[in-house]
């Protein structure tokens, strides 16, 4: 039985007790939610290593973070790779992908669902590619069998979530040749497929055979990620034609999984400029019923390359405090190359202020709480509680130690013109 | 004669054409938003060393971003103020603010306006200050003469722009006692006059004597920044009582400059919750005749020090795009110690970022053009340009050479799986 099916009997399970736990919401109103497919819960039930901190997304629950890792053709280094699940954990990811292309990717996901306690995602199009390449030399050559043994494979080794990118189709990509953008398709998955459809002049067969992926994703009670293979890879091409018509699928589609209670998450862009990004969060919860929102930040210009974590921070505060309910970290090397492991801890860093800021703007659950506790911290000016609340305490702690003070109450800012003390003294001569 | 008067007398001066030129705005609508106190244009008339580069601030024009500096009585190293000058002026500051509250003042200040080509704000409170405890060695003895002494020696100086702290009254301190903060008073300037009144149980000098203020002003065509003295300094004060009738103050006062045809903006939070940052614009817009808004941040969380640039990015983006004019920078040391070059180069271009996708979301000028030309480079894989029009070329490079990549035309991340090439490929094949 799938998550979903579970909830719609009364059956109560671990992992609903635990997020109810998690999130400090009643377990019925959790029920409720999942039940409507408001809120997935990504666990492989066939998982022999269960995750230790599971993860609801979705409506009225916290803004989960996700982190990308994995390796590519250019850097392959496995250890390296747990290495970035082990900063993502610790500085508050709530789920990892594994989007590797690079070495034997078979081994690498097993070392990395060994390594990691976190909901684990794939995109399981890029094994299909690497694969069929390796074994026939022409991409072109791959077809369902291949894309649905690897979908089973991965769902074996215990995947959680897998992105798929079903939108693709003849008809989305007629839109794309309308509307003329400037950068066509950025989505890896997507640009395959635009290119097998041109190809082989069939329908893409995530699409065609859908009910085929459908009943594997039962099986294991995967929770289905739609992928927005025709996402905006620029702010010029942001919501037009190609990326709302394939939105209009992937709600389809998205109500074809939730016929067999198969939990679904939809995936959004990408790269918007500001004005556009509650549309984008309305559109998506309008027309696929309120499923989460999994964005890619957005980001909101195109021309920070190094600082894409904080585009993406800007766009991602935008897009959860406005309804979506999950945001896939960027990190400072996007658009140059793939990202080390200080890169990781930055944009993980950088999309969980994004979450926290909308969590605090839609007052989930306690979410001002731990600001609420560093705001007292400063106005007693306990700088070791302030750094222990800090998001990163040991960057907070550096920059208080970088410069001596001579006053160890006051920080080397305001020196001995601190708002704070004077404050404080002038309630004394009240 | 001041700005304000020249245009609604008719004159057209050089600053308007330059700062039309450099807006690409036609000038009688320039003039005409001047006229209306809708935009300024901070530069001293009696000024000796020109600013290069003249920026207007305000309705229709290009976000501004201004970025403190100073020294502080724990570090004073003037060569090093001089140093963050340099460094926000090439990331792209429009405006530098000299804070400077450590060290020889009116020396510190001389340096930095023979070596700043941008326009030049301070906050005289602090000098009155720190003159006062040097002089009598009890800073409550601070009374008006000094203040003005101060306020004049600055506008000699060639000071274009200075934040009067005039919103802090017996009134509404009132309103701070009613409402219970958590931190009270986080300005310096603003803590420093609640003392001040408290001690001495008169009104606000500079609210007092407002009138001589305005004297100044005029003579040399400041621009007032009123200042928010009783701006929040966590999250959980934001909006509250005291703020708000602060603002109503901030806003008589702007009429009175205004009555006078002396430039005036508005200063704003602070620390405040994302869902509550466009109802702050709207409040400023309203009350206070539409002058400028010029924000520090504000800041959407009170958890990431060590990541305030970020916090205030996401911020200062909201309030841009609901019209804000004019974001104070705020760096990664905010809270913790004083900045230092880097921080000043990371806290320049966070707000940058923010204030450039404001500008796109709020459709100003040609604020996509760069964006464009970047997707374009990108679709070519042209990396030098893509490095060339980035916001940190340098960051962008050191990026792109982290990792050797087989194929110079594709990036480490996707390798020889890039969509851009797929894509490409496909066309071939259609």
């Amino acid at each position: 039985m799938t998550q979903i099916e579970k909830v719609k009997k009364g059956i109560i399970s671990e992992e609903i007790k635990q997020v109810a736990l998690a999130e400090d919401v009643e377990i019925v109103a959790l029920c409720k939610l999942v039940a409507e497919s408001k809120v997935v819960i990504p666990y492989n039930s066939k998982r022999k290593k269960k995750i230790k901190n599971l993860c609801g997304i979705g409506k009225n629950l916290r803004t989960k973070v996700n982190a990308n890792i994995g390796t590519s053709s250019d850097c392959i280094r496995i250890n390296n790779e747990i290495k970035k699940i082990e900063i993502a954990t610790r500085y508050g990811a709530d789920a990892i992908m594994d989007l590797s292309t690079g070495g034997d990717l078979d081994e690498i996901r097993k070392r990395i669902i060994d390594n990691c306690t976190l909901p684990l995602g794939t995109v399981p199009i890029y094994q299909a590619m690497v694969e069929e390449f390796k074994e026939s030399g022409d991409v072109q050559n791959l077809d369902i069998k291949r894309i649905l043994k690897v979908i089973r494979k991965q769902a074996d080794d215990g995947v959680d979530f897998m992105t798929i990118h079903a939108g693709v189709t003849k008809e989305t990509i007629r839109s794309l040749e309308i509307q003329k953008r400037i950068l066509d398709v950025v989505s890896r998955g997507g640009a395959f497929l635009l290119s097998w459809i041109r190809y082989h002049q069939k329908e893409n067969p995530f699409y065609q055979d859908f009910d085929e992926i459908l009943d594997i994703a039962e099986e294991y009670d995967i929770t289905l990620s739609l992928g927005d293979g025709l996402r905006p890879g620029c702010l010029y091409d942001a919501t037009d034609q190609a990326q709302i018509k394939e939105l209009i699928v992937l709600g389809e589609l998205a109500q074809r999984a939730l016929e067999r209670n198969i939990s679904v998450m939809i995936e959004g862009p990408g790269h918007m400029p500001m004005n556009q990004i509650k549309a984008n969060v309305i559109l998506e919860k309008e027309l696929c019923r309120e499923v989460p929102f999994y964005c890619l930040g957005p980001l909101v210009t195109d021309i920070a390359p190094g600082y894409d974590h904080i585009t993406a921070a800007i766009g991602g505060a935008i897009a959860a405090s406005s309804g979506a309910d999950f945001l896939c970290y960027v990190t400072p090397s996007e658009h140059l190359s793939i990202p080390d492991i200080e890169d990781v801890k930055e944009g993980v860093i950088a999309l969980k202020i994004a979450a926290h800021a909308a969590d605090i703007s839609k007052n989930i659950g306690k979410a001002l709480d731990k600001d609420i506790a560093m705001s007292k911290a400063r106005k007693e000016l306990n700088w070791e509680t302030q750094i222990n609340l800090a998001i990163d305490p040991q960057k907070a702690r550096k920059y208080r130690d970088k410069l001596s003070v001579k006053d160890e109450k006051t920080c080397s800012m305001c020196g001995e013109f601190c708002a704070i003390n004077m404050v404080k003294e002038s309630v004394k001569v009240r």
